[in-house]
């Protein structure tokens, strides 16, 4: 679903200003604040003021407002915090654990292997003729 | 290090085209092709036709190209992977994981709950003193 506004919607109800934040930045497009249930100090979120569940059902505008603001925005973060390293993580449905059904992009300081955005990545490999069927199939949708 | 091109990285001679990829897009700003060690298939990167390290250092416009193009790529892999879920990820520093250092956007399908971006979430809770104060320090860095 996307839309300007969802009533239903935590995150539209704190762009609304019915919800408190901590707000850290606000533009015409967009809006950020700490998360309140942080998994690292300075873990903070870059919503867009445009309610689309996922990033697929976005206007691009949006999608380049949120864009933007990650340089500066996170190079705040990143003084103020002093973290060595951070990720940013924008999670499309439940299942890649997306809570909150309105896009947003994490923005998580990482000060140590322990803590922080801890995930796994086992690669594989990317055999010459399925990639090639892969592409073309992308290339497709996208023209 | 940030720059236009830098000769030793392996992400700017795929630009180039001194190093082959499976290109999926490509406009003034971006180029987007499948990562060749895929976690799940179907999981290419997005990248700026510009030598940043990491999010910090890369100039909004080309932050901003990052996020134009995010919905329309993510829609076709999307479409033509049929996977219920993904994950956008992007990391900064070799602490956060980041091995190319160059920036990139990982999209990252998730099909399953053992398959694909497994990561830890460990909320903690943002005391109302320590939020503003670091609010505060966040938003003097922004202003």
């Amino acid at each position: 679903m996307a839309n300007i506004h969802d009533d239903n919607c935590i995150f539209c109800k704190i762009i609304a200003g019915e919800i408190p934040c901590h707000k850290i930045f606000e533009d015409e497009h967009v809006l950020a604040f700490l998360d309140i249930g942080p998994i690292a100090k300075g873990h903070a979120l870059i919503i867009p003021k445009y309610h689309a569940s996922e990033i697929t059902e976005l206007p691009s505008d949006f999608s380049a407002a949120c864009g933007r603001v990650l340089p500066k925005i996170s190079t705040a973060i990143q003084t103020v915090t002093e973290c060595p390293a951070f990720n940013v993580l924008q999670n499309n449905g439940a299942l890649s654990g997306q809570a909150v059904m309105h896009v947003h992009f994490h923005i998580i300081p990482r000060y140590t292997t322990e803590t922080g955005l801890k995930y796994n990545w086992t690669p594989g490999q990317l055999s010459s003729d399925f990639a090639l069927e892969l592409r073309d199939k992308i290339i497709a949708k996208l023209s």
